[in-house]
């Protein structure tokens, strides 16, 4: 069979393979090395199934094969059921046979520590010379529920029936792929796909993903991650699943710190911050719920549609029941999405269309009961009303025995341009099948709904960041050629960071003993220069309010004394003389390429309490000013910077300015920089200013 | 039949009604007034069931009467179904008929504005000449399944069966009750007793609970609350069900300001902060849970328990899937309960047993794959392990078609001294109602399986505050008995906190055209004292920083000028003078007394900051040393106090006694005290100072 597309080839031979070999599978069809053959047959592969077994006749009642190079056919996907030290042999015999692709159930690699790593990178070396590719090791399998192909271990397999459906599953947990199926089963959602991507060595979750944007039995992708590899294949699957417009909706563990470090401990994967990952994900348009059964839940939001254009985060909700509505919007209120009163216009149509609307937030329908008439004539008017971005229909008690009065005419608006979320009150199986059958988003918690409507309010398609221009990169360029070592002292960051754009305080490197006249008037600060001293403060390298020529001097000695004493192998280049700032806060705005995601760049405030709270917004580098201005608002205590009870405001159209100018280090040529961070740039009422700084480069 | 117990005539009437009575009872089955009939049949009530209706011989082919005047027996209990306009009449006829308890469906009363608050009122009068209890109105119905008893009007009793059960629900929501019916019946969770409490006119959630604690047939407490009305009714009904050892376990909406408004607008209630409710159902030893379907599955958690007996929050996880737990794990993180990694002495003795745990934060046991034998060793030693307060099971696919193996031994330590609390990754209907027929706490979703762990570990049976001593009462009672007005001065309200035993900054008044000798050392702050002017700084009411006797003199009385301009009005009683204190931190003392729940005292860090990150905890006052150190822990922002990387650290016993005596203002007698604050309270690192203050008493 030709490859049909750019992932046919590497597609068709997992998913559709002509024939399968399942190397070291079990007689007994209960054990986890048994399962496949069983699991293959129950659920109906049609090709051809080569049991590999050196040691007997016959597996399970069906004629056993001594190895790959007996087998009467070619092999396109082998799954390897052996145990962890035959796992290599195995692989080589694959590989000498011409299999396309293996999938490794066997644990004990890259997760088990570094001889585990040595012996998952022979694999990959074997793999390459001949072409082979590999899911896993650590791999609980790969389904295609159309084929139909059970190439799995999983236990939930055993179900009776396998739904078909039109979702892609790829799980870096393994036993998370039968969770999916179990789950989705008795709501009527099933999947076109399940992988369990285990370790990754060669298939990631961004190349399996990427041969799948075409797959015409796919409309969107569910992922459940716990660490992101293969940036650059990750980037590929979501820009082609953007373009062929399948969403892809991710559940990823890591939001607490033990979260992060069981993810770590699980997988033998490297985990990095929560936000830098959310900013990563955000980002390549991925929508990130909390939830799990969110993520079942929440596809049928975004499919056939597109992010949100405007920031604006507006719920329009009709209810059969006050309470139960009420119970979704005081989480959506958690949330920072805003539950809309309608419109006056829109009350005199509810009014005119007899919809016994009372006033009030909701569009509340418990008098009328649940009557289908009136339900349809208040969606309509909802779904045209233009101060809702989404409707969200509750329904009570008639969701359970009397589907037809009130999820019937939402079923009805189903393909309606603007989205729909649907929370049942009641256990009301019977209804949630129907909405699934007809892609309407429904919801069996309030909490899982109102998951579903902040990811689909955070859904981003990111406009992209102003180039930088010729000029800022040509003097940025020129500022990082003046220095040397991996390290930037204040001097030399100020000057890159005015390279980018950034006011930076008027800067002087005086020597104490021979001061020059300075450039700006008194009070100053002066600060020890040395790029071996990164707290200077600290080391008592600091000297705020200086109020005269004789002052400075005096002082700038003592402090030259003072450090070194403290740090006598640091090289010190002078004194630095600033005049002091004042304005109406203090910010930190700092770059990193992170090892995961790549650059990011963060800002939030400066001092202690914001570091305790957390208050800060990650994006990827480079952000438009756009995205800047947003970042900003995500940071609850710039509340303080924009006229907090009757003070000034300060100046965030040029904070924003300021982080995409900042962010911008990620477009230099050759990545350079490794951390910048400017702290505290300076919020005053019609500028911002950088007053200290450092920057680390790679050398 | 006599009453049994003190709450016995009242539930009686309600739940085991000699003869009930239907008040304007529809022929229409399916209509809202006519189901009460259809549902009491449907679910066999044995005593006779009267319809009242003026109009018809007959109802749903049941002979009618005309008036509760005809029915040839004494009625206990009658559920009014008319239109609002025709309630007044119907309680009149209950009144005067003799009838126990009245249960009144229409809305339209204190939820509807000013004349329903009156009509209500009306209602209450004409029942209280009579001895006549009434539920609502706005009230969906009494049942009780074990009489059985469905007098109801929700529609979600149009179940085929009534599952009885040993939850209580009482709820604020009437379309709740059929919630909880509807999502019990698959899980096999069913109730003695579901009321819809309505407006709670006259009977409240407090009162009904109360008859309900010695009711042979429930175990726990459920309640959907919006508000919290009859506070007394609500705190003897907490304290009887503690002394039965019956846990109640609130659902509650408000937790944003959206939820609060709803929850007003739909009950006509008031609504109180959300920390302060909190702080309520703590103290009365409530749980209280954040997800809809943790109050059904919470109940087993605490049923036959107490409260944990230590503030230590430590889970041991035991798990068949490492993914699966991790998903627990990863909230648990957020709600601050720590998944302990098991002891060596632990590891010893799972290895002895041959269970197969990798080391690690959690007992996998994915290796062995799951055996009955192993899990059950396993789960023993995890209950004898002294670092466990909880144990929490994760079973993976296991549990959807073979419960026998990892569901079963957990069963089989239902009645374990330790709680365990069990979350099923699969769909896995069968395992969960064997779970919960054998009282085993089993969740569905990680979310909700968190939230009733960190519920459990919130659990509080507070210690009594230390009484005020007499000669603390004296000196507060004397310093309160030489003020005047509602608002007391700056030296009024310190001198209040001196009395309490708190600490305050010296304080002289003077007069700047006189300045006396100063008893403390220069610099010194200045303020001008005045109750009238409650934003000092603003006036321009503040002097820092001053250094001398003549600086004083002269900036005192360009303050007065100042505040004399701006509030022409305002009474000034002269210029405060404190010494300037300094120390590590600002922090923020508040007491208040809240209408819904009573005095409840608060601390967090001062500052716009710690404003705007709503970072503060409230307790009811008064409060013990100890329950002020633990709020002290709760308080983010006092990281800043305890030594933050390598800073000295804070008083923070001094600064908990501060919080306890402040909290003793509740022991007052008469309560004069309306509010308090104490802003700043400085923490210095042996002590803490009061610098300034304001009371407002009720008078």
């Amino acid at each position: 069979m030709p490859p049909t597309s750019a992932g046919g080839a590497l597609a068709q031979a997992l998913f559709r393979p002509r024939a399968v070999a399942l190397v070291g599978v079990s007689d007994d069809a209960g054990r986890t090395a048994g399962r496949p053959l069983h699991f293959l047959r129950k659920h109906g592969f049609a090709g051809p199934i080569y049991p590999i077994n050196p040691n007997r006749e016959s597996v399970q009642g069906e004629r056993a094969y001594k190895s790959l190079a007996e087998t009467p056919g070619p092999v396109d996907h082998a799954y390897i059921l052996v145990n962890t030290p035959l796992v290599e042999a195995a692989v080589a015999d694959c590989a000498a046979a011409g299999v396309r692709a293996a999938t490794i159930l066997a644990s004990g690699f890259a997760e088990a520590g570094p001889e585990g790593l040595a012996l998952q990178r022979r694999l990959l070396e074997i793999a390459r010379g001949s072409g082979l590719r590999l899911v896993g090791p650590n791999s609980l399998g790969v389904v295609d529920t159309h084929t139909p192909l059970a190439l799995t271990a999983n236990a939930a397999f055993a179900a009776e029936r396998l739904l078909a459906g039109r979702l892609a599953v790829l799980s870096q947990s393994g036993s998370q792929i039968g969770t999916f199926v179990s789950r989705g089963a008795p709501r009527g959602i099933g999947f076109s796909k399940l992988v369990s991507v285990g370790n990754e060595a060669d298939l990631s979750v961004g190349e399996i993903g990427a041969a799948l944007t075409d797959d015409p039995e796919t409309d969107a992708f569910l992922l459940f991650l716990e660490t992101i590899r293969e940036r650059e294949h990750f980037i590929r699957f979501a820009a082609l699943a953007n373009a062929a417009g399948k969403p892809i909706i991710a559940y990823r563990l890591g939001l607490s710190d033990v979260g992060r470090e069981l993810a770590v401990s699980h997988t033998g994967a490297m985990v990095g911050s929560d936000a830098a990952v959310d900013a990563f994900l955000r980002r390549l348009g991925i929508l990130r719920v909390d939830h799990l059964e969110t993520v079942l839940e929440a596809p049928a939001l975004a499919i056939g549609r597109k992010p949100p254009e405007t920031a604006r985060r507006s719920v329009g909700v009709i209810t059969t029941t006050g309470g139960g509505a009420a119970m979704v919007a005081d989480r959506l209120g958690l949330r920072s999405v805003e539950v809309t009163p309608p419109s006056a216009e829109t009350y005199r149509r509810l009014k005119a269309a007899k919809a016994p609307a009372l006033p009030g937030r909701m569009i509340d329908m418990t008098l009328a009961g649940a009557r289908p008439d009136l339900m349809l004539a208040a969606l309509d008017i909802l779904i045209e009303a233009p101060e809702f971005d989404l409707v969200l229909a509750v329904v009570g008690s008639s969701a359970q025995f009397h589907g037809e009065l009130a999820v019937k005419p939402i079923i009805d608006r189903a393909h309606s341009r603007k989205p729909i979320a649907v929370f049942l009150v009641p256990h009301a199986e019977v209804s949630l099948r129907a909405l699934a059958d007809s892609g309407v988003a429904g919801f069996r918690t309030p909490e899982a709904c109102a998951d579903a409507i902040a990811a689909y309010f955070g859904w981003h398609r990111a406009p992209p960041a102003e180039p930088i221009s010729d000029a800022a990169l040509d003097t940025a360029i020129t500022a990082l050629s003046a220095t040397s070592g991996a390290l930037l002292d204040e001097r030399q960051s100020l000057a890159l960071f005015e390279a980018l754009g950034i006011s930076a305080a008027p800067c002087e490197v005086v020597d104490p003993e021979r001061l020059p006249p300075l450039p700006f008037a008194f009070p100053v600060v002066a600060k020890v220069l040395s790029a071996d001293i990164t707290h200077k403060t600290d080391a008592g390298g600091v000297a705020l309010g200086i109020g005269s020529r004789e002052e400075l001097s005096a002082r700038s000695r003592a402090m030259l004394a003072s450090v070194r004493a403290k740090h006598p192998d640091a090289s010190i280049s002078g004194v630095l003389v600033q005049p002091m700032e004042r304005g109406l806060g203090e910010v930190l705005l700092g770059y990193r390429s992170d090892p995961q995601v790549g650059p990011v760049v963060t800002v939030g405030m400066g001092g202690t309490l914001a570091e305790i709270y957390r208050d800060f917004s990650v994006r990827l580098a480079p952000v438009s000013v756009a995205e800047a201005e947003e970042m900003l608002g995500e940071v609850r205590g710039f509340a303080t910077l924009r006229g907090y009870r009757g003070a000034p405001a300060g100046d965030l159209t040029a904070l924003a300015r300021a982080v995409a100018q900042l962010s911008q280090l990620a477009a230099l040529p050759g990545s350079p920089v490794l951390e910048a961070e400017i702290n505290p740039l300076i919020v005053k009422t019609t500028s911002v200013v950088a007053v200290d700084g450092v920057v680390r480069l790679a050398r």
